[in-house]
């Protein structure tokens, strides 16, 4: 087996690269679920999953979680989610007249959340066999953990875990007597790394990988540039739907979300400066607008510049209205968009946030100098203060303040879930030779279901096709609808 | 000294009647204040402020607060409530040439909060002597009480008083040696009822009341009706920027903000009722609208139904759409709007919540019954289980969403705070015979200088006419502009 | 007969002042019908009306119309009118059981057109005998008026009356044999007047006036101050409904309408100034940022500039944005609010136009200067050419564009004539006293009525108070539900 | 030259569909120039243009116009136009320096207006020379093709040319003597038919065909498809920057105005079905909501109907709502998708008209039977009347609302023109290789560089990368900054 290549991989996260990674992807998720409620208390129990012995009520100990006698807490938990999710529900149905995942060894790296749970038990019912980890050392919800582990997941995973635990929950979940997977489902790559990294032989009879992040699927394409990628693979992050929903629509409610729970500010009157018209800017320029702010965008692509322009945007440089506007938001994933220059010459008051991607947007170093002061006024909010008194309020230390300080609705990560449970049938089901060592989109067909799945949540009525206007058009009753470029 | 009457005041709160106003203004008052930061440990120091001997760095003890060395924490926050106020702060620059509040003696009972302070130091600036207590048990910030108190307001106030303490409070306040008060600022009427019941003798210097709540302003109308009134009283909560911001553009913002922190819910494509197409309904309308809701409202008046409809609204009964509809929301300030058979006909999952007044417009009382089960899942927000596993999610138990789950904007607290400055200041410099023992609103002019002084925050710039303009439109070049019985 | 006074009519237009007002009127009545079918050439017969004689088929000639024979072609258009005014015709149906206005003898003098028809057709069913004229000489539909002759009503008014014609009318319609007028419905003082002027006896018998325009109420203001007033007066110009409709609602659809038949400009991205933010300005601004342009406004008032600030617009001197914008919109109802020096620095290409009151707000006159050449480009719609070559696109001269270049739907006609109808039957049904020798306003009640009479137009279902709910609001179950004072 | 194919030119219009396509073609174009000025009176002379012996003042009598002393009012209508074309004035300053076009010989076949003037003129300004006629035998105007003549251009057009005419004036342009074509400028496919059909040998010569329109770019498919292309083509039909504004953004406003001037309908509160949320319906849906209608969608595609959803449009079968609409708008490209069983239930007074494309979505041809009474009451409008006396208010007689009842604004036309120019000079000037016998679409640089054209009629600034970004983005700074699939 010899695609697998270690210089690949030698640009792969090192111990330390790893670290930051996992540490800028935790800290989103720990405060995502900041708001969720926990019925729990662990901080009685200070030891280490690993050292204890657990056991379901079936008699299996294949799992290792903070407190199994949690279960019950996290069943209400999935419960819950289960109502939002009713687009995967459906797809249980499915279940009871054929089983399209049967035979399939699932293993998973993912967020572990009471949504992840539907998907996971989802999975269990199109026929699936999962083991599981987490992809996140901090955002184990321990509660649905141990639901999962006491209906028989073999799930790895707990809040806290060290680096090292995380390795050695990734190693449990590939490397078990008697079990060898067939499909993989990432959020990441770091399972993905590790199966190459450890357990080559694994992807002999590997039918696929399912990848939902830009990361992952980033690294994916670049196997796949190198002539290292050795099985299908399917790059969930780029379907359509998902991506309307991750950018547009929720970002159109999470700035408005993000911003409220760290400042209280009134968004009616103010000027606002959104750097970037991507999907993300145009969700955040709608919002704001809607509530009364007055919005100006910075561009460097003329074509989005000029649909801001009909948007009804002025287009300006940020140095033309830096010292007039209240709030500065950057979504363009680029990095020093909003220089210590431009800090400089903000108004008292003033608030700075990121939208985009990463951290780097505002160049927050640059205010780690002697002469301002920084000051921690609540958790995610920081004053800097500059020698003339003159504060700028930064939100989340320039990280995604979507992430940061506000959280994703159940509908949306509906969408991922079900993406990705459409991906692993797909792949596990494709006849020899449709995917070859490469990296797919979604069809457009699958993407459609995914959508059409979604509509009963708002009571939606499709019209369908007669067939006389079905062959007017050329399209198949049940579609796919549109041409693989159409930009909706 | 004879318009008190006591009759009058035999319907005013008895000692249970006052406990539950308080509760329901404190509980508000509480919670809207959850999120503000709190930098010192207060629960340590279980001594009743009562007992203890404190004084000022000026070595003043006329004054009670929970601990005087907290008046560091308290001044950083009323800093930084100034930045957003520079309404007050413009006020006060006046001070600098005239006192227009020189020899005011004023007794205020107002929540005693970071905001208050800028408007009582404005005051103070202004020529006024202050003495001040709390018109919420619950609402005091310690900080700002203490940063007060050292800079020599008599402050009576800390958070948690009993009622016995409340009573107290208000009573040391205006019994002072040597000192009688000749204006009275207050927000609920609880002092001014104290004074027409132990003092009454005191009214003979007073030169007004000015009164910034519902239920104060009800009282006053009352005693005026009743000709018990023995002085002038402003009425500011009926101002038309007071109102528009309360009511209109706050709401416009809250009602976001409240259901957002409570149930995380995604806005974009649910069906939302709004019940009332007064000033709170058509902002809440308004933003829903916005980002993406399909919003139907309920009216009983038809001039406020056309407008719905002129504005996109379908207008139904609320039978038409209870099955269909995500979230239902209570804007009438009546009561039963929202009824145990309607709720049992709610869909799994929706959610139901107040924007109205008081906590009737929901019969929440109906669903405290044994055959429904109640889950708190999280601060004010509780599932009610049908006993068909149908959940609805009640927020904040009825009572007001924009109180309970989200914060008042500085901003709007300034418009509130400057009207009442400038209020005192017509009361207190008003010529004799110009205000009689009756109350009135604040006149025009006034209005459009609150108004006036706020533009700065927004960079706004008014357009003065020429005479030439002013003579065609027979107006005086200053105001006010628009005759009194204009809509806005 | 004391009560009419000579100096008070002094004030009255003089032939001149007549001439301009007549025609400032029908310039826009003209226009407002110019999009209207035409089914008959009039052209043909240059006979004036009042020479010929004219007969109906059931044998009348109490009338002077263009042409009787037209009656058929008349009919159609009051029977589509009729379609958009069902408020009316479910007032007819109350004629069924009880005739409000038998023994009413209404004369009437305001624009004859299908709508005014399907209101005099609705009065008639009422009960009431009706003598009619038109308020202006160029906006009679000639077809309508025959159409109405034929059943009966004695109509007096054809398009294109001479000034001596137009009072020959007013006089037909007053002084005939053996009849005598005990309503007056007015549209502009002009029958008002001539009454006052020529048969001061008719007032003992008249029960009261009902006047629609700013023009007309407003001397029926003066004569009321000067205590000429000698019946009652219904104000029916300033009811909530119709001014909701004729300003904001309409406003907010003319705006757009008026500039694009005029001059086809695309609205998204481009700069626009209204200045005057009351209902006028906000209608335009709400349009036009709904459709994607930058939209700047101008204030006098303090609390109107707080509320643009609030609902997302700039608030700035028009000096500051004049270079920049492409069109400027007056709203205020002032005059020389657009000046020449403006006009000058206006941008190459810029429109300039007026949607406030008569046509005082552009300084036109200032542009017919000998170094400026004026070219008529489409009807409405000048260049006005700068030496250096820049074209200002003045629309309409000035005037009013929404009378001038857009139509004003049926349905805002069918709200004012409800509106006339139910006063003139409040006025006739009113025991004595009710009313005194006064101007009044609609009673809410009835304008409440007015609005619910409308609401089916919009397949819109009140909710009704609860006889609970009633008492605990302390209501009426039918109304009114708001206090005179309530802002909307 | 053996690329060219009876057969395949079997499928092109016979002279029958020849003449149906011209005439919906032609339909449009003269309806959407219905409101230009027109300022010369061309009906005093029925001399056909070809028996006419004219010359211009230059000497030449290489043109065949109807009048060309008409060429100063064409030059006027020409300055007007270039004031909104700043894009293409722009790019002959470029002329100065550089000529892109010197040699090109270019054949055109477009519509004749003032618009297409100033790209003609400017094609000239870079070096071209040019031939011309016109694409459609209505749309001609025939002052434009006089000004254009005059000043050397060989324009073969007049309005109302016969399909004799039609294929007359092509010819002549083509097949002239000292003279061969090099490059092709199309609209419709017609002259480059006649080029394949009548002078194969020609292709020699051409250095690639651009091509505007949807039928002219679906033949050039066909045409490669079956490898029958013999020249590069550009398909500029589908450029990003003209996609979006032909249908998002000028719909918006078409809709609007479309309605507007053919029925005079208010928005406010109707309630309009939109078939079909691709860019046309969004554009009509975004415009309706804005104005205050309450909008349903009814969508094949689950992906547009998720969409439809989070905008917060209810989706809907037709069926549904067909009762209760008062306005039905088509916009799927799609047939029969209001049919005369839809059309029975729909209400009195209801609106019917198509936003899609050709004639085939509304069953018109259904609503010609005998028991159905058709009364035109306006130009594009029809009442068809049921035998109950239902009306049903049809535009256009379902072809295109807004190229029939609207206008096309300026701007959006010089988006075209400036793709077309942009086309031209790459096709022109790539070096051998890079296009083959294809159709190819602009490349995206080209599209952004039209846009960034664009911009300073917004007077809209763009963001320019640093080196550091550009590199941190792995991005040229001058573009193109988006992946080919990006979707805006």
């Amino acid at each position: 087996w010899m695609c697998f290549c270690k210089q690949e991989f030698s640009r792969f996260p090192t111990k330390t690269g790893r670290r930051s990674l996992s540490r800028s992807i935790s800290q989103s998720s720990t405060d995502s679920y900041s708001s969720a409620a926990s019925y729990t208390d662990s901080s009685d129990d200070e030891t280490s999953p690993r050292d204890k012995t657990q056991i379901n009520s079936k008699g299996s100990s294949d799992f290792c979680v903070k407190n199994i006698k949690q279960n019950e807490f996290g069943r209400r938990e999935i419960e819950i989610a289960e109502q939002d999710m009713s687009a995967l529900i459906s797809l249980r149905k499915r279940a009871q007249s054929e089983k399209p995942l049967a035979g399939a060894k699932i293993v998973g790296c993912t967020h572990i959340t009471a949504q992840t749970a539907v998907l996971i038990e989802t999975l269990v019912a199109l026929g699936a066999q999962c083991r599981w980890t987490a992809c996140n050392i901090y955002s184990t919800q321990n509660e649905v953990a141990a639901a999962l582990s006491e209906t028989g997941v073999a799930v790895f995973a707990w809040k806290g875990e060290s680096e090292d635990d995380f390795w050695w929950c990734i190693d449990r979940c590939v490397n078990t007597e008697g079990w060898q997977p067939n499909m993989i489902l990432d959020d990441g790559g770091d399972l993905t790394h590790w199966v190459y990294k450890k357990y080559p032989n694994v992807f002999k009879k590997i039918r696929g990988i399912v990848e939902e992040s830009v990361t992952g699927v980033h690294r994916l394409y670049q196997l796949s540039k190198a002539g290292k990628l050795c099985v299908p693979a399917m790059n969930v992050n780029d379907s359509v739907t998902k991506q309307k929903f991750d950018n547009l629509y929720c970002c159109r409610e999470s700035i408005l979300d993000g911003l409220k729970r760290t400042t209280d500010v009134m968004f009616g009157g103010k000027q606002v400066v959104i750097c970037g018209y991507g999907e993300v800017g145009k969700g955040c320029c709608a919002a704001l607008k809607a509530l009364g702010a007055i919005v100006y965008v910075t561009e460097i692509d003329p074509i989005c510049a000029l649909q801001a322009c009909m948007d009804g945007f002025r287009v300006v440089k940020l140095n033309e209205v830096i010292r007039q506007v209240d709030i500065i938001i950057t979504c363009t994933g680029n990095k020093n968009v909003v220089t210590r220059d431009q800090l400089d010459r903000m108004k008292n008051g003033s608030i700075v946030c990121n939208m985009g991607h990463s951290n780097t947007e505002i160049d927050v170093a640059s205010l780690r100098t002697p002469e301002l002061t920084w000051e921690r006024v609540r958790s995610q909010v920081d004053h800097v203060i500059w020698p003339d008194g003159k504060r700028v309020i930064l939100l989340a230390e320039g990280r995604l303040l979507n992430l940061s300080c506000s959280t994703v609705p159940t509908f949306v990560l509906s969408i991922t879930a079900t993406t990705q449970a459409l991906a692993l049938i797909e792949l596990y089901n494709a006849p020899e030779g449709r995917y070859k060592q490469d990296v797919y989109l979604l069809p457009k067909k699958m993407d459609e279901y995914v959508a059409s799945l979604h509509l009963t949540t708002f009571d939606a009525h499709l019209t369908e096709l007669t067939d006389d206007q079905a062959k007017y058009l050329g399209l198949n009753k049940n579609g796919p609808f549109k041409p693989n470029y159409y930009r909706y």
